[in-house]
């Protein structure tokens, strides 16, 4: 029997739904799974295949060819270290595990480490697009060795989402690049879902419009600049019917948001990296507020907010108010995502390429986009870009929008709607584009109490002032 | 020679201060540093004093009576550790070592837990209040064994900032509880100068205020409820000239933050919690932005705000508006703050006491303020308070302050000055008290692109929807 090119370990719904898709694109691959039963499953569902099925870890391996190609797709945490820890004793030198798993990047680094110096080859990849996604063409964001990658490229290429033609699949950078971008992908993810909620928010409390507008206002949206998966499936969402009740499902699901938890990942990276991130932050923390239910609805009882107020302006003005909004806050959003890229690459020594990290995203995964075009445009014109404002195209955007964004911003507020994840973004790009903040006055408090010196606006150097003895 | 009630390890300004301060309340002090000369710099200092400097560690261990009480001031990390491991060799089962550094709390965990296997004591004590703090009477947060605490009490006592005769010091909980309790503390105190920052910058950008006025200002907010040491020190702050220039002392210092990261450990625990701790995060976020002065300068000449506009209104009315959304926005800054201490409570299972913790801010600490006296009668009234908001008196004030609040929040977002930390305070407020957030469409979108179930609003249970099966 010859060898066959790649194993898939782990044959949960997203490892057999992988392992159907590389197969689909003409490849043989070696299936394993811990429990036999979930491996003859899919040997019967898929009978003409190029599959063969592995009954032990031994068999697996001595099955592929050389150097070996193993997949796995188990659980993040301690059942990769395990899997790892069962496959790599029957490894060869040279050998490549790619982990297509959920990891926490630094989990990543080590697994690298620890592997390189037993002459295996690791790939951290993320994988984005769901049970679907890995079936017909999900976004891979593969990281660690450059020569591995080489070696795993077809592969990947082949199983990708592709647009106008395009794989959404590239090397992202050594060790843990790969699962660092996909974690920044889901906290994207995370604000994209709070910005639209905090639209939704608007317009219901706002305007009064009910599921079926809804569904005509964001099809509608989904036609121009914010045309994007997200917005197509919450249009589609607006137009689903509960059978018992007959009212639209979004009417009978609760406002109380789950989470699996990489979306705090980002944020607590990016405090450590020293990087804002509030858009994203503010996500996470609507996301636990949303789950406070009972003690939202006995504080709703006690605690007032501004007397509802019928809307005097125009429906229509306001719903384009919210779009453009949303838009300014969405470019906010990556704004800071992909600025924190920057500083991770940096830190980390990735080299990222963000144009292509960009193109990537905009196929197979849940923040696909038209717009991401536009930042691949952007980094094109300028690899090294601080930040997405100082693009002609998105500046442009924001330049035009503010007025309106600020006016929705201060209707929330006055209206007693939160909009945490709106509000931060436009103090963000206020920030952003300040040359003087108040800092001053706080580096001046913690030289007062705690000695902590200052720098000078009119020389270089720190400086300590005796705040105590110089009473004028 | 008699033994000696307790030693103090680590003789930089702090460890010094407190040895000071530790002796004038009649204690008996042990000195030890790992260079003797600052050892001997403290006895020739001091020599009427009833401090015996050591110069081993063996020496220093042994000149104490038994069960022996150590103060280790060293920094935080590995230091710690090296001092903790240099002395346990010498002590005796029952000992009790006292940690007064700025640990970081899981760090005091894994120390109790490591030492209590050796029959050790280990007290983790959160010390406030800078270096005059320390010599003068500063706030102390104990946290460890409650028999190790009964020991060092009236040493603790003694030392403590009083108010109105009451110790600015009280047995905390178990285990990290005191380095849990120091750290949200110093992340209040980040939100707290973040707040009165806004409130400079809309001040200074709207109004033109000089800083004499400004001193003025807060002169007179330190009056009122906002009395506290952060407002006195900013008042005087603003009366303080530069020497070389002549100018306010405020405007030759450079907009730049430093932090020394004990913010950000706030923010990491409430994300790991599950805690909504957004006016905190924001502040350090802010601090971050702040630091990017290059990148900012270069900004303000591309990206452009709202033309600048006169301020059409009553000055003295804009500055009472201004100062009523600072004390709204730092009541929900506290609720928020004590909110993630009842969470951790619950979590390590430290059975804190809010209205204490709330009576050792008053004094000796950064955050001292009249209005913690409001704080320790809600949780007096209430032990079990959910949330700072639901109080009588919290409640009122932002019932009494919200329309103003919105207003300065609005103009603030209309004129392009940037205020992060007042409008998410304003958007936890409003969120907290919405029965109903926009998550059911989160929920949905979760449940779409991911399986991932929902709740409904008529019935309890896990419910999945087929949305791609359901075209209505």
């Amino acid at each position: 029997m010859s060898k066959l090119q790649i194993g898939v370990a782990g044959l949960a719904v997203m490892g057999k739904n992988l392992a159907l898709n590389i197969e689909s694109k003409g490849f043989t691959v070696a299936l394993y799974n811990r429990s036999s039963e979930k491996t003859k499953e899919l040997l019967a569902e898929a009978q003409s295949k190029n599959f063969v099925g592995t009954y032990s870890i031994e068999e697996f391996v001595q099955s592929l060819e050389v150097p070996r190609k193993i997949l796995i797709m188990v659980k993040a945490g301690k059942p990769t270290d395990d899997t790892i820890n069962q496959l790599v004793p029957h490894l060869s030198p040279g050998d490549i595990i790619i982990d297509g798993g959920n990891a926490y990047f630094p989990d990543t680094e080590r697994r690298n480490r620890e592997l390189e110096s037993k002459g295996i080859r690791f790939i951290g990849a993320g994988v984005s697009g769901g049970e679907e996604g890995a079936l017909k063409g999900p976004s891979i964001m593969p990281g660690g060795q450059r020569d591995a990658y080489d070696l795993v490229e077809p592969i990947l290429t082949a199983i990708s989402a592709k647009v106008n033609g395009d794989p959404c699949s590239t090397y992202i950078g050594e060790g843990g690049a790969g699962h660092y971008v996909k974690m920044v992908h889901n906290g994207i993810e995370y604000g994209d879902m709070q910005l639209i909620g905090e639209a939704y928010h608007l317009m219901r409390d706002v305007l009064h419009v009910d599921a079926d507008e809804l569904h005509n206002i964001f099809t509608e949206w989904n036609k121009g600049e914010l045309d994007s998966y997200l917005i197509e499936i919450t249009a589609d969402i607006f137009s689903k019917k509960d059978e018992a009740t007959g009212k639209p499902m979004v009417d009978v699901i609760l406002d109380s948001a789950g989470q699996k938890g990489t979306g705090k990942w980002t944020s607590e990276s990016a405090l450590d990296l020293g990087v804002p991130l509030s858009i994203i932050t503010e996500s996470v923390f609507a996301r636990f507020i949303s789950a406070m239910k009972e003690e939202r609805v006995a504080a709703s009882t006690k605690l007032s907010g501004p007397a509802s107020q019928k809307y005097e302006g125009d429906t229509a003005e306001f719903i384009e108010a919210v779009r453009q909004a949303l838009y300014a806050s969405k470019i906010a959003s990556y704004a800071q995502g992909f600025a924190q890229m920057k500083v991770a690459s940096e830190h980390y020594g990735w080299h990222l390429n963000y144009g292509n990290i960009a193109m990537i995203f905009r196929g197979g995964c849940i923040i696909r986009a038209g717009f991401l075009q536009n930042i691949k445009d952007a980094y094109d014109k300028d690899p090294a870009l601080n930040n997405l404002f100082l693009d002609e195209y998105f500046g442009g955007v924001i330049e035009k929008y503010q007025v309106t964004w600020r006016k929705v911003v201060a209707i929330a507020v006055t209206r007693g709607i939160p909009v945490p994840a709106f509000s931060s973004a436009l103090a963000y790009y206020d920030s952003y584009r300040s040359a003087n903040l108040p800092a001053n006055l706080l580096q001046a408090q913690r030289d007062y109490f705690g000695a902590h010196t200052f720098e000078r606006v009119d020389q270089a150097g720190s400086f300590h002032f005796q705040w105590l003895q110089n009473n004028d």
